[in-house]
Protein backbone atom coordinates (compact mmCIF):
# COMPACT_ATOMS: atom_id res chain seq x y z
CA UNK A 1 0.00 0.00 0.00
CA UNK A 2 1.45 3.56 -0.68
CA UNK A 3 0.19 6.92 0.90
CA UNK A 4 0.81 10.32 -1.37
CA UNK A 5 -0.23 13.44 0.27
CA UNK A 6 -1.82 16.50 -2.03
CA UNK A 7 -1.99 19.67 -0.30
CA UNK A 8 -3.17 22.99 -2.15
CA UNK A 9 -1.51 26.16 -1.34
CA UNK A 10 -2.87 28.82 0.75
CA UNK A 11 -4.60 32.25 0.03
CA UNK A 12 -2.17 34.57 -2.17
CA UNK A 13 -2.11 37.91 -2.52
CA UNK A 14 -4.71 38.31 -5.73
CA UNK A 15 -7.14 36.02 -3.66
CA UNK A 16 -7.54 38.98 -1.74
CA UNK A 17 -7.55 41.49 -4.44
CA UNK A 18 -10.29 39.58 -6.09
CA UNK A 19 -8.25 39.30 -9.17
CA UNK A 20 -7.88 36.15 -11.58
CA UNK A 21 -4.16 34.98 -11.37
CA UNK A 22 -3.76 31.64 -13.04
CA UNK A 23 0.00 31.28 -14.15
CA UNK A 24 0.37 34.63 -12.51
CA UNK A 25 3.09 34.00 -10.02
CA UNK A 26 1.40 35.99 -6.84
CA UNK A 27 3.31 35.57 -3.97
CA UNK A 28 0.99 34.14 -0.70
CA UNK A 29 -0.70 36.70 1.50
CA UNK A 30 0.12 36.67 5.57
CA UNK A 31 -3.00 33.79 5.80
CA UNK A 32 -1.80 31.85 2.95
CA UNK A 33 1.25 31.93 4.72
CA UNK A 34 -0.17 30.75 8.20
CA UNK A 35 -1.78 27.80 6.57
CA UNK A 36 1.18 26.69 4.80
CA UNK A 37 2.24 26.31 8.08
CA UNK A 38 -0.71 24.68 10.29
CA UNK A 39 -0.22 22.29 7.20
CA UNK A 40 3.01 21.60 8.37
CA UNK A 41 2.49 21.49 11.93
CA UNK A 42 -0.43 19.20 11.23
CA UNK A 43 1.68 16.37 9.13
CA UNK A 44 4.78 16.53 11.77
CA UNK A 45 1.82 15.86 14.50
CA UNK A 46 0.58 12.86 12.42
CA UNK A 47 4.02 11.87 11.80
CA UNK A 48 3.97 11.90 8.11
CA UNK A 49 7.66 12.06 6.68
CA UNK A 50 8.30 12.36 3.24
CA UNK A 51 10.91 10.92 0.65
CA UNK A 52 10.98 13.54 -1.71
CA UNK A 53 8.69 16.61 -3.15
CA UNK A 54 7.02 17.40 -6.06
CA UNK A 55 5.39 21.55 -7.13
CA UNK A 56 4.69 23.63 -9.73
CA UNK A 57 7.02 26.59 -10.77
CA UNK A 58 4.86 29.31 -8.96
CA UNK A 59 5.91 30.41 -5.64
CA UNK A 60 2.44 30.35 -3.90
CA UNK A 61 3.28 26.55 -4.20
CA UNK A 62 7.28 26.66 -4.17
CA UNK A 63 6.74 28.91 -0.68
CA UNK A 64 3.88 26.68 1.35
CA UNK A 65 6.18 23.80 0.23
CA UNK A 66 9.09 25.28 1.61
CA UNK A 67 7.06 26.50 5.01
CA UNK A 68 5.85 22.43 5.42
CA UNK A 69 9.47 21.22 4.93
CA UNK A 70 11.05 23.79 7.34
CA UNK A 71 8.21 22.60 9.82
CA UNK A 72 9.04 19.15 9.18
CA UNK A 73 12.77 19.21 9.03
CA UNK A 74 12.95 17.84 6.00
CA UNK A 75 14.41 20.78 4.28
CA UNK A 76 17.08 18.25 2.67
CA UNK A 77 14.54 15.76 0.70
CA UNK A 78 14.50 16.81 -2.92
CA UNK A 79 11.88 18.94 -4.56
CA UNK A 80 11.08 18.28 -8.17
CA UNK A 81 9.34 21.97 -9.49
CA UNK A 82 7.26 21.83 -12.99
CA UNK A 83 4.81 23.61 -14.87
CA UNK A 84 2.62 20.95 -15.82
CA UNK A 85 1.71 21.33 -11.92
CA UNK A 86 0.60 25.12 -12.53
CA UNK A 87 -2.46 26.23 -11.70
CA UNK A 88 -4.88 26.60 -14.72
CA UNK A 89 -3.62 28.70 -17.23
CA UNK A 90 -6.69 31.97 -17.01
CA UNK A 91 -5.91 33.68 -20.74
CA UNK A 92 -6.84 36.68 -21.04
CA UNK A 93 -8.23 37.43 -18.02
CA UNK A 94 -5.22 36.83 -16.02
CA UNK A 95 -4.49 40.17 -14.18
CA UNK A 96 -8.32 41.48 -14.64
CA UNK A 97 -9.85 42.63 -11.31
CA UNK A 98 -12.79 40.02 -11.17
CA UNK A 99 -16.25 42.49 -10.88
CA UNK A 100 -14.46 44.81 -13.10
CA UNK A 101 -14.55 41.35 -15.60
CA UNK A 102 -18.40 40.23 -14.84
CA UNK A 103 -19.15 44.04 -15.53
CA UNK A 104 -17.32 43.88 -19.03
CA UNK A 105 -18.83 40.90 -19.95
CA UNK A 106 -21.40 39.88 -17.75
CA UNK A 107 -22.05 37.29 -15.05
CA UNK A 108 -23.52 34.81 -17.08
CA UNK A 109 -20.50 34.45 -19.07
CA UNK A 110 -17.93 34.84 -16.28
CA UNK A 111 -19.45 31.68 -14.04
CA UNK A 112 -19.46 29.82 -17.28
CA UNK A 113 -15.54 30.37 -17.93
CA UNK A 114 -15.02 29.61 -14.21
CA UNK A 115 -17.22 26.58 -13.49
CA UNK A 116 -17.31 24.68 -16.89
CA UNK A 117 -15.20 21.93 -17.65
CA UNK A 118 -14.64 22.87 -21.14
CA UNK A 119 -15.14 26.43 -22.09
CA UNK A 120 -12.02 28.34 -22.14
CA UNK A 121 -11.70 32.08 -21.48
CA UNK A 122 -10.45 34.21 -23.70
CA UNK A 123 -7.15 33.44 -25.10
CA UNK A 124 -4.03 35.45 -25.00
CA UNK A 125 -2.24 37.04 -27.99
CA UNK A 126 1.40 35.86 -28.64
CA UNK A 127 2.35 39.73 -28.07
CA UNK A 128 0.61 39.98 -25.20
CA UNK A 129 3.18 40.50 -21.92
CA UNK A 130 1.38 37.82 -20.08
CA UNK A 131 2.44 35.23 -22.76
CA UNK A 132 4.02 32.73 -20.93
CA UNK A 133 6.75 32.32 -24.22
CA UNK A 134 8.49 35.48 -22.66
CA UNK A 135 9.24 34.16 -19.24
CA UNK A 136 12.86 32.00 -18.25
CA UNK A 137 10.90 29.56 -16.46
CA UNK A 138 9.16 28.39 -19.76
CA UNK A 139 12.01 28.60 -21.74
CA UNK A 140 12.51 24.60 -22.30
CA UNK A 141 8.21 24.19 -23.34
CA UNK A 142 7.75 24.03 -27.19
CA UNK A 143 5.38 26.48 -28.72
CA UNK A 144 2.39 23.83 -28.62
CA UNK A 145 3.14 23.55 -24.79
CA UNK A 146 2.89 26.85 -24.00
CA UNK A 147 -0.81 27.50 -23.05
CA UNK A 148 -2.87 30.76 -24.42
CA UNK A 149 -5.70 29.75 -22.02
CA UNK A 150 -7.04 26.34 -20.79
CA UNK A 151 -10.22 24.93 -19.65
CA UNK A 152 -9.78 22.28 -16.68
CA UNK A 153 -9.67 19.83 -19.51
CA UNK A 154 -6.62 21.16 -20.86
CA UNK A 155 -5.04 21.53 -17.61
CA UNK A 156 -5.89 17.91 -16.64
CA UNK A 157 -4.01 16.83 -20.18
CA UNK A 158 -0.40 18.52 -18.70
CA UNK A 159 -1.12 17.59 -15.65
CA UNK A 160 -1.39 13.62 -15.54
CA UNK A 161 1.45 13.39 -18.59
CA UNK A 162 3.56 14.18 -15.70
CA UNK A 163 1.84 12.10 -13.17
CA UNK A 164 2.10 9.06 -15.05
CA UNK A 165 5.81 10.05 -16.23
CA UNK A 166 7.29 10.83 -13.34
CA UNK A 167 5.23 10.89 -10.14
CA UNK A 168 3.58 7.36 -10.02
CA UNK A 169 6.91 5.89 -10.84
CA UNK A 170 8.49 7.11 -7.53
CA UNK A 171 5.32 6.35 -5.82
CA UNK A 172 5.67 2.86 -6.91
CA UNK A 173 9.45 2.93 -6.38
CA UNK A 174 8.27 3.01 -2.58
CA UNK A 175 8.98 6.52 -2.34
CA UNK A 176 6.78 8.65 0.11
CA UNK A 177 5.75 11.82 -1.82
CA UNK A 178 4.10 14.82 -1.63
CA UNK A 179 2.82 17.32 -4.00
CA UNK A 180 2.08 20.86 -3.05
CA UNK A 181 -0.24 22.35 -6.05
CA UNK A 182 -2.82 24.55 -7.35
CA UNK A 183 -6.80 24.34 -7.08
CA UNK A 184 -7.43 22.86 -10.22
CA UNK A 185 -4.12 21.18 -11.08
CA UNK A 186 -4.70 19.25 -7.95
CA UNK A 187 -8.72 18.72 -8.76
CA UNK A 188 -7.43 17.30 -12.55
CA UNK A 189 -5.13 14.70 -10.36
CA UNK A 190 -7.96 13.56 -8.59
CA UNK A 191 -10.10 13.43 -11.17
CA UNK A 192 -7.82 10.68 -12.93
CA UNK A 193 -7.24 9.32 -9.84
CA UNK A 194 -10.64 8.26 -8.65
CA UNK A 195 -12.29 8.27 -12.42
CA UNK A 196 -14.40 11.41 -11.98
CA UNK A 197 -17.31 12.25 -14.77
CA UNK A 198 -17.51 15.99 -15.63
CA UNK A 199 -20.60 16.70 -13.37
CA UNK A 200 -18.78 15.16 -10.58
CA UNK A 201 -15.25 16.66 -11.10
CA UNK A 202 -16.88 20.04 -11.58
CA UNK A 203 -18.91 19.74 -7.97
CA UNK A 204 -15.46 19.11 -6.08
CA UNK A 205 -13.96 21.65 -4.15
CA UNK A 206 -10.35 20.99 -2.44
CA UNK A 207 -9.94 22.92 0.60
CA UNK A 208 -6.86 25.37 0.69
CA UNK A 209 -4.38 24.52 3.64
CA UNK A 210 -5.66 21.18 4.67
CA UNK A 211 -3.32 17.73 3.22
CA UNK A 212 -5.38 15.36 1.42
CA UNK A 213 -4.27 11.69 1.73
CA UNK A 214 -4.64 8.96 -0.57
CA UNK A 215 -3.62 5.40 0.06
CA UNK A 216 -3.19 4.12 -3.19
CA UNK A 217 -2.69 0.21 -3.95
CA UNK A 218 0.35 -1.80 -5.81
CA UNK A 219 -1.27 -0.39 -9.45
CA UNK A 220 -2.01 3.15 -7.66
CA UNK A 221 -5.47 2.47 -7.65
CA UNK A 222 -6.99 4.75 -5.16
CA UNK A 223 -8.61 2.52 -1.60
CA UNK A 224 -9.69 5.81 -0.05
CA UNK A 225 -8.75 9.32 0.86
CA UNK A 226 -9.23 11.55 3.60
CA UNK A 227 -8.32 14.89 4.60
CA UNK A 228 -6.00 15.76 7.76
CA UNK A 229 -8.52 17.61 9.75
CA UNK A 230 -11.68 17.23 11.50
CA UNK A 231 -14.86 17.34 9.34
CA UNK A 232 -15.94 20.50 10.87
CA UNK A 233 -12.50 22.50 9.62
CA UNK A 234 -12.80 20.49 6.13
CA UNK A 235 -16.51 21.37 5.66
CA UNK A 236 -16.17 24.97 6.91
CA UNK A 237 -12.68 25.59 4.48
CA UNK A 238 -14.59 23.75 1.32
CA UNK A 239 -17.37 26.29 2.02
CA UNK A 240 -15.02 28.99 2.08
CA UNK A 241 -13.89 27.80 -1.51
CA UNK A 242 -17.43 27.68 -2.74
CA UNK A 243 -18.43 31.13 -1.33
CA UNK A 244 -15.20 32.78 -3.34
CA UNK A 245 -16.45 30.85 -5.89
CA UNK A 246 -19.54 32.70 -6.20
CA UNK A 247 -18.00 36.15 -5.20
CA UNK A 248 -14.81 35.74 -7.00
CA UNK A 249 -13.78 32.42 -8.48
CA UNK A 250 -11.38 30.00 -7.18
CA UNK A 251 -8.37 30.17 -9.51
CA UNK B 1 33.51 32.45 -21.14
CA UNK B 2 31.67 30.61 -18.12
CA UNK B 3 30.75 32.44 -14.70
CA UNK B 4 29.98 30.43 -11.51
CA UNK B 5 29.42 32.16 -8.22
CA UNK B 6 30.06 30.70 -5.05
CA UNK B 7 28.23 31.32 -1.91
CA UNK B 8 29.16 30.60 1.88
CA UNK B 9 26.02 30.35 3.95
CA UNK B 10 26.51 33.05 7.02
CA UNK B 11 26.82 32.88 11.00
CA UNK B 12 24.88 29.58 12.45
CA UNK B 13 23.83 29.18 15.81
CA UNK B 14 26.29 27.17 16.97
CA UNK B 15 28.86 29.61 15.78
CA UNK B 16 27.09 31.80 18.41
CA UNK B 17 27.40 28.92 20.88
CA UNK B 18 31.06 28.14 20.08
CA UNK B 19 30.76 24.60 19.43
CA UNK B 20 32.21 22.34 16.73
CA UNK B 21 29.45 21.72 13.98
CA UNK B 22 30.13 19.76 10.92
CA UNK B 23 27.51 18.16 9.98
CA UNK B 24 25.45 18.83 12.68
CA UNK B 25 22.31 20.39 10.71
CA UNK B 26 22.20 23.56 12.92
CA UNK B 27 20.30 26.61 11.38
CA UNK B 28 21.04 30.03 10.89
CA UNK B 29 21.08 32.60 13.23
CA UNK B 30 19.26 35.88 12.89
CA UNK B 31 22.51 37.16 11.67
CA UNK B 32 23.09 34.55 9.20
CA UNK B 33 19.61 35.30 7.50
CA UNK B 34 20.80 38.60 7.38
CA UNK B 35 24.02 37.96 5.63
CA UNK B 36 21.86 35.75 3.17
CA UNK B 37 19.13 38.32 2.51
CA UNK B 38 22.44 40.90 1.49
CA UNK B 39 24.14 38.72 -0.76
CA UNK B 40 20.56 37.69 -2.20
CA UNK B 41 20.50 41.80 -2.79
CA UNK B 42 24.10 42.15 -4.26
CA UNK B 43 23.50 39.27 -6.45
CA UNK B 44 19.93 40.99 -7.69
CA UNK B 45 21.83 45.05 -7.78
CA UNK B 46 24.68 43.45 -9.90
CA UNK B 47 22.40 41.61 -12.56
CA UNK B 48 23.47 38.40 -11.73
CA UNK B 49 20.55 35.52 -12.74
CA UNK B 50 20.96 31.88 -12.43
CA UNK B 51 19.16 28.72 -14.18
CA UNK B 52 20.22 26.14 -11.53
CA UNK B 53 21.68 25.69 -8.17
CA UNK B 54 23.63 23.59 -6.16
CA UNK B 55 23.83 22.94 -2.54
CA UNK B 56 24.19 20.83 0.65
CA UNK B 57 21.84 18.34 2.60
CA UNK B 58 22.24 20.77 5.79
CA UNK B 59 19.74 23.74 6.20
CA UNK B 60 22.02 26.63 7.05
CA UNK B 61 23.27 26.31 3.34
CA UNK B 62 19.41 25.26 1.93
CA UNK B 63 18.17 28.55 4.15
CA UNK B 64 21.09 30.34 2.68
CA UNK B 65 19.78 29.42 -1.02
CA UNK B 66 15.85 30.13 0.45
CA UNK B 67 16.92 33.36 0.84
CA UNK B 68 19.06 34.70 -2.04
CA UNK B 69 16.53 32.44 -4.28
CA UNK B 70 13.31 34.45 -2.45
CA UNK B 71 15.60 37.99 -3.32
CA UNK B 72 16.33 37.30 -6.98
CA UNK B 73 12.61 35.99 -7.62
CA UNK B 74 13.91 32.32 -8.73
CA UNK B 75 12.49 30.32 -6.59
CA UNK B 76 11.56 28.29 -9.86
CA UNK B 77 14.49 27.53 -11.17
CA UNK B 78 16.12 23.38 -10.34
CA UNK B 79 18.23 23.07 -6.71
CA UNK B 80 20.27 19.81 -6.25
CA UNK B 81 21.24 18.79 -3.08
CA UNK B 82 23.96 16.82 -2.35
CA UNK B 83 25.89 15.53 0.73
CA UNK B 84 29.19 15.85 -1.29
CA UNK B 85 29.11 19.57 -0.58
CA UNK B 86 28.29 19.62 2.92
CA UNK B 87 30.80 20.75 5.98
CA UNK B 88 34.32 18.89 6.49
CA UNK B 89 33.10 16.23 8.88
CA UNK B 90 34.18 17.42 12.37
CA UNK B 91 34.04 13.68 13.82
CA UNK B 92 34.06 13.17 17.69
CA UNK B 93 34.51 16.71 18.44
CA UNK B 94 30.99 17.78 16.83
CA UNK B 95 29.19 19.28 19.28
CA UNK B 96 31.19 19.74 22.15
CA UNK B 97 32.11 23.16 22.96
CA UNK B 98 35.27 24.85 21.12
CA UNK B 99 36.89 26.30 25.12
CA UNK B 100 36.18 23.45 26.67
CA UNK B 101 37.68 20.94 23.90
CA UNK B 102 41.20 23.14 24.09
CA UNK B 103 40.54 21.93 28.09
CA UNK B 104 40.48 18.42 27.51
CA UNK B 105 42.80 17.83 24.47
CA UNK B 106 45.10 21.16 25.08
CA UNK B 107 44.87 24.32 22.40
CA UNK B 108 47.88 23.00 20.86
CA UNK B 109 45.96 19.91 19.62
CA UNK B 110 42.97 21.60 18.76
CA UNK B 111 44.67 24.31 16.80
CA UNK B 112 46.22 21.30 14.45
CA UNK B 113 42.88 19.66 14.09
CA UNK B 114 41.60 22.88 12.65
CA UNK B 115 44.38 24.14 10.85
CA UNK B 116 45.78 21.32 9.12
CA UNK B 117 45.17 20.51 5.97
CA UNK B 118 45.91 16.26 6.59
CA UNK B 119 45.29 15.68 10.53
CA UNK B 120 41.67 14.33 11.49
CA UNK B 121 40.27 15.07 14.51
CA UNK B 122 39.10 11.96 16.76
CA UNK B 123 36.54 9.33 14.70
CA UNK B 124 33.01 8.99 16.01
CA UNK B 125 32.05 5.28 16.63
CA UNK B 126 29.72 3.71 14.17
CA UNK B 127 27.17 3.52 17.34
CA UNK B 128 27.55 6.41 18.50
CA UNK B 129 24.10 8.66 17.61
CA UNK B 130 26.16 11.13 15.62
CA UNK B 131 27.17 8.57 13.01
CA UNK B 132 25.48 9.97 9.86
CA UNK B 133 24.52 6.44 8.99
CA UNK B 134 21.45 6.74 11.43
CA UNK B 135 20.56 10.00 9.07
CA UNK B 136 17.39 9.28 6.64
CA UNK B 137 19.54 11.71 4.71
CA UNK B 138 22.72 9.89 3.63
CA UNK B 139 20.34 6.24 3.20
CA UNK B 140 21.89 6.00 -0.26
CA UNK B 141 25.46 6.88 1.08
CA UNK B 142 27.54 3.28 1.00
CA UNK B 143 29.29 2.45 4.11
CA UNK B 144 32.45 3.51 2.91
CA UNK B 145 31.11 6.84 1.78
CA UNK B 146 29.86 7.80 5.32
CA UNK B 147 32.96 9.58 7.15
CA UNK B 148 33.79 8.83 10.63
CA UNK B 149 35.99 12.05 10.76
CA UNK B 150 37.27 14.42 7.98
CA UNK B 151 40.52 16.35 7.32
CA UNK B 152 40.65 18.78 4.30
CA UNK B 153 41.93 16.62 1.97
CA UNK B 154 39.05 14.16 2.62
CA UNK B 155 36.43 16.71 2.22
CA UNK B 156 37.97 18.15 -1.18
CA UNK B 157 37.90 14.21 -2.29
CA UNK B 158 34.48 13.89 -1.85
CA UNK B 159 33.51 17.23 -3.23
CA UNK B 160 35.48 16.85 -6.40
CA UNK B 161 33.69 13.65 -8.16
CA UNK B 162 30.27 16.05 -7.64
CA UNK B 163 31.70 18.49 -9.37
CA UNK B 164 33.15 17.11 -12.15
CA UNK B 165 30.30 14.36 -12.61
CA UNK B 166 27.74 17.06 -11.86
CA UNK B 167 28.29 20.69 -11.36
CA UNK B 168 30.86 21.20 -14.45
CA UNK B 169 28.96 19.49 -17.62
CA UNK B 170 25.85 21.81 -16.08
CA UNK B 171 28.52 24.70 -16.52
CA UNK B 172 29.38 23.85 -19.48
CA UNK B 173 26.17 23.27 -21.34
CA UNK B 174 25.66 27.09 -20.78
CA UNK B 175 23.90 27.14 -17.29
CA UNK B 176 24.36 29.79 -14.99
CA UNK B 177 24.91 28.47 -11.90
CA UNK B 178 25.02 29.27 -8.01
CA UNK B 179 26.46 26.47 -5.37
CA UNK B 180 25.72 27.68 -1.74
CA UNK B 181 27.57 25.81 0.35
CA UNK B 182 30.17 25.97 3.94
CA UNK B 183 33.72 27.59 4.43
CA UNK B 184 35.29 23.79 3.94
CA UNK B 185 33.63 22.73 1.11
CA UNK B 186 34.22 25.38 -0.95
CA UNK B 187 38.02 26.05 -0.25
CA UNK B 188 38.30 22.63 -1.25
CA UNK B 189 36.42 23.81 -4.76
CA UNK B 190 38.80 26.95 -4.72
CA UNK B 191 42.10 24.52 -3.94
CA UNK B 192 41.14 22.37 -7.06
CA UNK B 193 39.90 25.07 -9.47
CA UNK B 194 43.01 27.42 -8.80
CA UNK B 195 44.94 24.89 -8.18
CA UNK B 196 46.61 25.54 -4.88
CA UNK B 197 48.93 23.78 -3.15
CA UNK B 198 48.54 22.73 1.13
CA UNK B 199 50.15 25.90 2.33
CA UNK B 200 47.92 28.04 -0.21
CA UNK B 201 45.02 26.74 0.87
CA UNK B 202 45.67 26.38 4.93
CA UNK B 203 45.93 30.22 4.31
CA UNK B 204 42.65 30.82 2.41
CA UNK B 205 39.47 32.07 4.14
CA UNK B 206 36.01 32.54 2.17
CA UNK B 207 34.26 35.03 3.80
CA UNK B 208 30.58 34.43 4.86
CA UNK B 209 27.72 35.61 2.58
CA UNK B 210 29.95 37.76 -0.17
CA UNK B 211 29.05 35.68 -3.43
CA UNK B 212 32.83 34.43 -4.69
CA UNK B 213 32.67 34.83 -8.48
CA UNK B 214 34.63 32.69 -10.92
CA UNK B 215 35.21 33.36 -14.54
CA UNK B 216 36.06 30.24 -16.16
CA UNK B 217 37.14 29.72 -19.81
CA UNK B 218 35.88 26.76 -22.04
CA UNK B 219 37.50 24.20 -20.02
CA UNK B 220 36.59 25.68 -16.96
CA UNK B 221 39.70 26.95 -16.04
CA UNK B 222 39.74 30.39 -13.88
CA UNK B 223 40.26 33.03 -15.93
CA UNK B 224 40.02 35.26 -13.14
CA UNK B 225 37.51 35.53 -9.58
CA UNK B 226 36.47 38.49 -7.81
CA UNK B 227 33.60 39.44 -4.62
CA UNK B 228 30.65 41.00 -5.09
CA UNK B 229 31.65 43.69 -2.47
CA UNK B 230 33.81 46.36 -1.79
CA UNK B 231 37.44 45.69 -0.62
CA UNK B 232 37.05 46.74 2.46
CA UNK B 233 34.26 44.61 3.44
CA UNK B 234 35.97 41.77 2.29
CA UNK B 235 38.56 42.17 4.07
CA UNK B 236 37.01 43.41 7.60
CA UNK B 237 34.89 39.83 6.49
CA UNK B 238 37.78 37.64 6.36
CA UNK B 239 39.53 39.09 9.30
CA UNK B 240 36.53 38.10 11.20
CA UNK B 241 36.51 34.49 9.93
CA UNK B 242 40.39 34.81 10.74
CA UNK B 243 39.93 35.60 14.43
CA UNK B 244 36.81 33.60 14.90
CA UNK B 245 39.59 30.83 13.87
CA UNK B 246 41.58 31.82 16.99
CA UNK B 247 38.85 31.66 19.27
CA UNK B 248 35.94 29.62 17.90
CA UNK B 249 37.16 27.78 14.75
CA UNK B 250 35.90 28.27 11.37
CA UNK B 251 33.94 24.85 11.25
Amino acid sequence: MHKVVLLRHGESLWNMENRFTGWTDVDLSPKGIEEARESGKTLKAEGYTFDCAFTSVLKRAIRTLWIVLDELDRMWIPVYKSWRLNERHYGALQGLNKAETAKKYGEEQVKIWRRSVDVRPPALEKDDPRYPGFDPRYADLSEEEIPLTENLIDTINRVIPYWESTIAPTIKSGKKVLIVAHGNSLRGLVKYLDNLSKQEIMELNIPTGIPLVYELDDDLKPIRHYYLADEEKVKEKKELVENQGKIQGNS
